[in-house]
């Protein structure tokens, strides 16, 4: 497949543009850009740009709701619980995250938790927030049912990511993922390269171990038994467990907290009900702030430059986001076939005019929607 | 080996008595046994009674303090900082939860954050402590460094657990793990067995796969290169990134924010200098703590009662636990003979009289003090 590598203003622009069209305030539009603009630059493709059409679509449709105000329904001054009213998740989740933020800053400590959301791009976006400004930030959601719990064959969790993230030089500690084995996105990787799945990685309806990912994917896509693994695989032995818990861990803290939706009711009533979950901490209400930060510099450094299997190199979290970020601001994005022929139809539905941002592009004949990350 | 099966009270009150023969208060020696029989009860043995030779030895040779008082060096009204002087792990453990808990009562959050301590038993303990009084608990704790970072050679982490506990009827959910894919006791329990270990559990002192049970282990004990690998397995692909970014969390949590020993660093100075993390949240702040409840419930009777695999069930986590504690506490603590026959060794150490807990019981000949599982 062709790659078009576009500036990242570009796309932003056109991302705002097309959530403005849905009335969306044009800074709301530009957050919801910015979330997953960021997903492009760490080099996540299943929840950047390639993800808009499926937005769009959601908008255009009305199973999300673009006139939506997510609401406190209950706070204190450590915590709160919004309801998202079925706002686009983006704008649920940045504002939530301001809100532990600006708690954080007065209280030392603030835990959020939401309801009635939608799916709200990359979780790690929200815990670099906190990052940003000088606090421990955590972000996790849950998400339509995919993983089975250990021994089961019903997929009653989401993948479930858990996302942290803490301030350090030169590189945040930035760790975002799936608590499931490997995410939907790396089972449509192997089954476009027609590779078959790990032992460990996901099971069939009857909760034996599967490794053809296309029949894997039709499961999930038609709401049938089967489903992912846990982090861990298959058993208690290898550790299936864990996963689970971990996966339980923001069921409860996104979806029981808020008295919202948990991942196996999610899609059941045409809503998404996602559930967010949010924490913003001081690092100063432990003391020194920038010994705490120098404390944890020496030993991420400590691990980077440690003795590694040959060919390899020991990474800390965050840190091949960064590269991957200057890369991309200075290559450009890569935007693949398929998805320019999406950006087509957006223009086409919003009255944009699709040369104004995308040049002479001319959109390929045959193209496969199906041809995308999700 | 053979097992005896003795009455909780009974070992309660002999491991309350060492404690007490080292010089600490009839009650904290209390708290102590009531940790290590914890573990028992849940049918964790590795971390029972089976580990009260070390704790005796430590005692004996002073490498650890029973004289030390944890001390609060730092707090707020959500966190704390506690010093531990080297005392031992569960009293330090015991007090940093109770004022986690005090902290959350009155603010609704606590974090407590603790250097200088020692091995403090199972994480889920402390969780365990907070869940009892209506909270959520979390406890984590860093370790001698026995886990290479993916794609390392060096052990820089420990196997560095985390504990979660939620309240909730009829199994309160009781998550506690090691971020390694498996603990060192496995790999002893895989070693007498003579069984080879699985791929993407431990690599060599040059990082490659590592399959052989004893050569881990005298690696692990001579701290040599080489180690267990992070839940997820040996490489990215397959997701070991993801428990080492646990094991992460667990080190800034406990380790830095106290400005105390990371991993790599214990038992450099021939103190342990282990440090924990505590966390108590109450419910409530994030409205009515009974609908949370009863919500959160739902969800795990729907897990325990969804479809699963032949031949086996759907658990959640704590389910196991109680059930072995009620039934441990019906049959006995199974105590093997080495471990008798250590609880021989610690009675002449300490003027106890074996018979006087014991009875009639007579230490088998032969026996392997290296039986035991640590």
């Amino acid at each position: 497949m062709g790659y078009q590598y576009l500036p990242c203003e570009t796309l932003t622009k056109f991302c705002t543009d097309v959530f403005t069209k849905f009335h969306l305030a044009p800074n709301d539009a530009n957050i919801i850009a910015e979330v997953i603009l960021q997903s492009d630059l760490y080099g996540i493709e299943s929840h950047g740009v390639q993800r808009l059409f499926r937005y769009f679509r959601a908008l255009d449709q009305g199973t999300i709701d673009a006139a939506a105000k997510p609401e406190t329904v209950f706070e204190t001054p450590v915590s709160a619980v919004i309801d998202g009213h079925n706002a686009m998740g983006q704008l649920v989740g940045y504002r939530a995250m301001r809100l532990a933020i600006e708690k954080a800053k007065k209280s030392g400590i603030c835990m959020v938790s939401v309801r009635n959301s939608n799916h709200y791009g990359i979780a790690g976006y929200y815990a670099k927030m906190a990052c940003e400004e000088g606090l421990i930030g955590i972000s996790s959601t849950n998400t339509n049912p995919m993983m089975v719990p250990t021994n089961g064959c019903v997929p009653l969790l989401g993948t479930n990511p858990i996302a942290f993230a803490i301030p350090a030089e030169p590189y945040p500690f930035l760790f975002d993922a799936a608590t499931t084995a490997i995410t939907r996105g790396k089972v449509e990787v192997y089954n476009k390269l027609g590779k078959a799945l790990h032992e460990g990685w996901a099971v069939d309806a009857d909760g034996e171990g599967a490794t053809e990912a296309s029949a894997v994917l039709g499961r999930i896509a038609h709401h049938e038994n089967g489903g992912l693994l846990p982090l861990g695989g298959m058993s208690e032995e290898s550790g299936g467990h864990k996963g689970y818990g971990y996966a339980m861990l923001c069921e409860f803290f996104a979806a029981c907290l808020s008295l919202g939706t948990t991942s196996d009711c999610i899609g059941a009533d045409g809503k998404a009900g996602v559930c967010h979950f949010f924490t913003a901490v001081d690092p100063s209400i432990f003391g020194d702030a920038d010994a705490i930060r120098a404390h944890f510099e020496r030993y991420l450094q400590t691990l980077r430059e440690s003795a590694h299997k040959k060919g390899c190199k020991v990474y800390t979290h965050g840190e091949k986001e960064i590269a991957a970020s200057q890369r991309i601001l200075r290559d450009g994005v890569p935007v693949n076939d398929n998805t320019m022929a999406e950006f087509a139809e957006i223009c086409k539905g919003c009255a944009l005019d699709f040369a104004g941002y995308f040049g002479a592009y001319r959109v390929k004949e045959n193209r496969d929607f199906g041809g995308n990350f999700y």
